[in-house]
């Protein structure tokens, strides 16, 4: 038995006891379920998104949320993914074993399905996984605001982008904290945690939902342009962990800190906005905090305001890869 | 406007002019068709499966053909698919456009539609797609083949893993032939045909289906294992193109040929069997041109005869990875 085939075998096969996959022997799963689904697809790459010394069950588990985390956003039920994988030759299998330990806990936690998937090598890793949402009723297909809604989060902002400029040389000084506290943003970064259930019982009562992924400004910026509206944010209702705070509190140059927490991306939480009648169905239904930091007006674009009722100015406005 | 938001709307969104995809605006597409699928994923690498100056149009049009073979072996019928581009940095423009053209070809062509992806760069082109066909009634579900029943393939092989031979400097002066010739075979290695029509048509009348994108040998060996039966195979069988013929006849080392032909993979033909009885059935649902090139028997194993009725050992068996 060739080397390809044994990893299939031996690690992967366990991970596809589902009908759908047909137990990995054919040239494609089968859906037979005939219901309304979402899908995405994301991918994460060495050097780009992560270095190459990450964890391999850190990296497994944060593939599978990242995507999982667009099907929070459509407000779906997790239901399986395709998985890509290429990574070098050299010694692959202690490097799989422990991807393969990430996707299992995290197939257990969010009662995913490996349908299938492609095997490669190259020079550096390269993952990507296609994920399937199940409908219940109703998604969240509008990226529309309404005038007077008001902009809510899902949780802490910049905590995750925090801990990227951790690992970035060029920018690793731009802020010192003790060893708890950087353990406590890598966390973050590397374990994001979407919101599944959140996403689906916001359903109805929201105006759009979408996952923070590129950052707050890049986000908004977005909805604001189909909505052809104002998007006006106040820095004092920003979410923010004590980590972030005291960062907040230690540095010398608190714009930059504000940038990256507006701008940073890697959040995933969720951005999503309401009007004041369907609040009260929004606050019934779900029990996760949620956090108003704004509101849409009549006008365009994204306008930041600090304690002072200032309007503040960011050069970057979130990630792009080009 | 940033660039990867202006590569998306300029070069992407053009082809995701279908209801799915709801426009690239949200975290995810929207399959509400409530229909059988069969869902796949395949990625090319730089280095791994092509050089880095192929063409991107023919990249373009090989990841989804590549993908539709496997929607073809299931005997569903192409619907539309995810895709993941990564480049490098260094002038994407003319790229990303040129590989858009060869996507928008194939779009026609077999009816594709885009529901989404992600795009990201990277020091070296990672591809990949995952691919959405429609089940009429029944699929090629099997993987197993019955006592007696012949073996078929769709169409010549070894025409794109002798192409393929042509590009490896290791391997390049393993055969000469003109221009001409050398153009057909990488045409074939660059643009395979999926068998969609035939595919499909052959639902209900064969054991199993499956395509050789690894190999004849490979792909004979797993349906051997699986249905605990001995393959049988003739040289004189395999059908051939005149371009393969004339390098078998000038060649000095016919078996290292033959050995491309069987295990060199990239031939994306189909590969099934069918009992007597059924191959009337065949036939007359079928206009396609098969190849009948063996048998199953009691056994296990790939057994290769030549002209003469002896056997044949082949060192590589097929494409691995690994």
């Amino acid at each position: 038995m060739d080397k390809e085939l044994e990893i299939l075998r031996k690690y992967f096969s366990p991970l596809a006891k589902n009908k759908e996959s047909l137990g990995l022997r054919n040239d494609a799963a089968f859906l037979d379920l005939k219901k309304k689904m979402v899908v995405s697809t994301d991918m994460m790459v060495e050097g780009q998104h992560f270095d190459k010394n990450y964890d391999p069950k850190i990296l497994a588990k944060k593939l599978l949320r990242i995507n999982l985390s667009d099907i929070a956003a459509m407000g779906a039920n997790p239901y399986g993914y395709l998985l890509n994988l290429s990574i070098p030759n050299s010694s692959p299998i202690q490097w799989i074993k422990r991807f393969v330990s990430g996707l299992r806990e995290d197939h257990k936690k969010f009662k995913l399905k490996l349908f299938g998937g492609d095997l490669s090598k190259s020079p550096i890793i390269f993952l990507s996984a296609s994920i399937f949402g199940i409908v219940k009723k109703d998604i969240h297909k509008n990226m529309t605001a309404r005038e007077g809604s008001e902009i809510f989060v899902s949780g802490n902002l910049g905590d995750a982008s925090l801990g990227y400029n951790l690992l970035n040389k060029k920018k690793k000084d731009l802020y010192e904290i003790d060893d708890r506290s950087k353990e406590y943003l890598l966390k973050k970064l590397y374990i994001p945690n979407p919101r599944i259930l959140l996403g689906s019982s916001l359903v109805g009562c929201v105006d759009f939902c979408t996952d923070i992924s590129d950052g707050l400004l890049k986000e908004l910026k977005k909805i604001s342009f189909f909505s052809g509206l104002q998007a006006n944010i106040f820095f004092s209702k920003i979410p923010l962990s004590k980590v972030v705070k005291t960062i907040l509190r230690s540095s010398n140059n608190k714009k930059k800190i504000w940038n990256i927490i507006f701008a940073g991306g890697e959040d995933y939480e969720l951005l999503f906005s309401t009007n004041k009648e369907k609040e009260e169905i929004l606050k019934k239904r779900n029990k996760e905090k949620i956090y108003k930091i704004g509101f849409f007006s009549k006008g365009k674009g994204v306008k930041i305001f600090d304690s002072n009722g200032k309007k503040i100015q960011f050069k970057n406005e979130g990630f792009s890869h080009f």
